[in-house]
């Protein structure tokens, strides 16, 4: 699966957040993602062909910007007009929408009655919207809130997390996850050349294997108890 | 009541509906109200202090534009970004914010399992979570859907709800409506030389204060109705 990730940030270079995710990326090393940060040409226009030549080349495109008065930066605004145009935007039909968004606020004041008085899901009607016009598939948003503030362990988090949006297909299981996890730490001990970093990720790949075994042995297991309980026959 | 119309028009020279909006203005012929079209500085960026200036100075702020990919074109967001700082932004609250929305498609496109998938009251959820932040009074929007399409019957009403929405108070009645009439009729009437037509005006002016008056006394009499059919004391 081709990805595209288009960056949309007034000042990226300072951005902390912009930074860690591009070096997220980075240390995914796959050859089926690029990133492009959108700046506005000295004219004030996208060229619509350049533009649009690899976000058609890609089943996945990726949103990536921090909420500016509740929307996105002015630049992506811009892209949209400029791009999204004949005979381009009728192609783009059954890609993918993913929607990176970083907000300076914490999460729990975007609602009915809080600070900030609006879900994110209803702030980003218009791109929900612009994924009905244009017949893609919108993918649940990955929601960043004050990165600045976040611990370490929530950092580590936030790199799984996102490594998984970019990689994993759209309405990814639990399932899913643990076998990325174990293609993770395969695709690690095949890189490194020391013996003993070597063991140390084939024992843990091994490990997510038996949990995952022992996940679906449970699974069946539970399945077994509700039949018998609900009186069907064995 | 002091007005700034902001207008965000990505080819404001083109439109027909600003062309028509423009007019409609000047026939307004209110030096209460100001309008100015949003252009981007060469360098890419607005002068925040320049544009502040004059949105400080007054009690109602239109936002006037077309919908662009369900959002406001990159202009105005643009002019957001840069002029919605410190110390300017914490003097906005108090004062009102209107919209002035055309769209390009029909108005009942917008909503649930409709075309465009959502109502314009969600669409514009980032101006109305813009309203709270800033601490402005939103008004309803006034809403100009398929202008191109509209009858000259259309048009002229377009032309009244639109002096309408720049003049009267937040939340006006059916009451301020008629008064402005009135007020419309009599400052005609005034400006005119032409006494038959200063005779025509006076008397559709009086018309109307007749028609109001027996609104008035219709109410009265409804209300009299109701308490005595609901057993009440006169």
């Amino acid at each position: 699966m081709k990805t595209l990730i288009l960056v949309a940030h007034p000042t990226e270079q300072d951005s902390g957040t912009q930074a860690f995710l591009a070096q997220a990326l980075e240390s995914a090393n796959s050859s089926e993602i690029n990133r492009r940060v959108l700046t506005l040409p000295a004219g004030g226009h996208f060229n619509a062909q350049q533009e649009m030549q690899d976000v058609l080349a890609v089943d996945r495109l990726v949103l990536q910007f921090p909420l500016y008065w509740y929307s996105a930066p002015a630049v992506l605004h811009q892209w949209f007009e400029d791009c999204l145009l004949s005979p381009y935007k009728e192609k783009l039909a059954g890609k993918e929408l993913g929607l990176v968004v970083s907000t300076g606020r914490p999460s729990h004041e975007f609602g009915l009655g809080q600070r900030q008085g609006y879900s994110l899901s209803e702030l980003l009607r218009p791109l929900a919207a612009l994924a009905i016009d244009l017949g893609l598939q919108l993918l649940p948003p990955l929601v960043i809130a004050q990165f600045a503030y976040q611990t370490d362990q929530q950092h580590q988090q936030l790199l799984v997390d996102y490594q998984q949006y970019l990689q994993l297909p759209a309405g990814y299981s639990f399932a899913d996850q643990e076998k990325w996890w174990i293609e993770q730490l395969e695709q690690r001990a095949a890189q490194t050349t020391d013996p003993k970093k070597q063991q140390i990720l084939a024992l843990l790949a091994d490990q997510f294997g038996t949990r995952s075994d022992r996940l679906d042995d449970l699974k069946d297991e539970l399945a077994l108890i509700k039949q018998v309980e609900e009186g069907d026959e064995l």
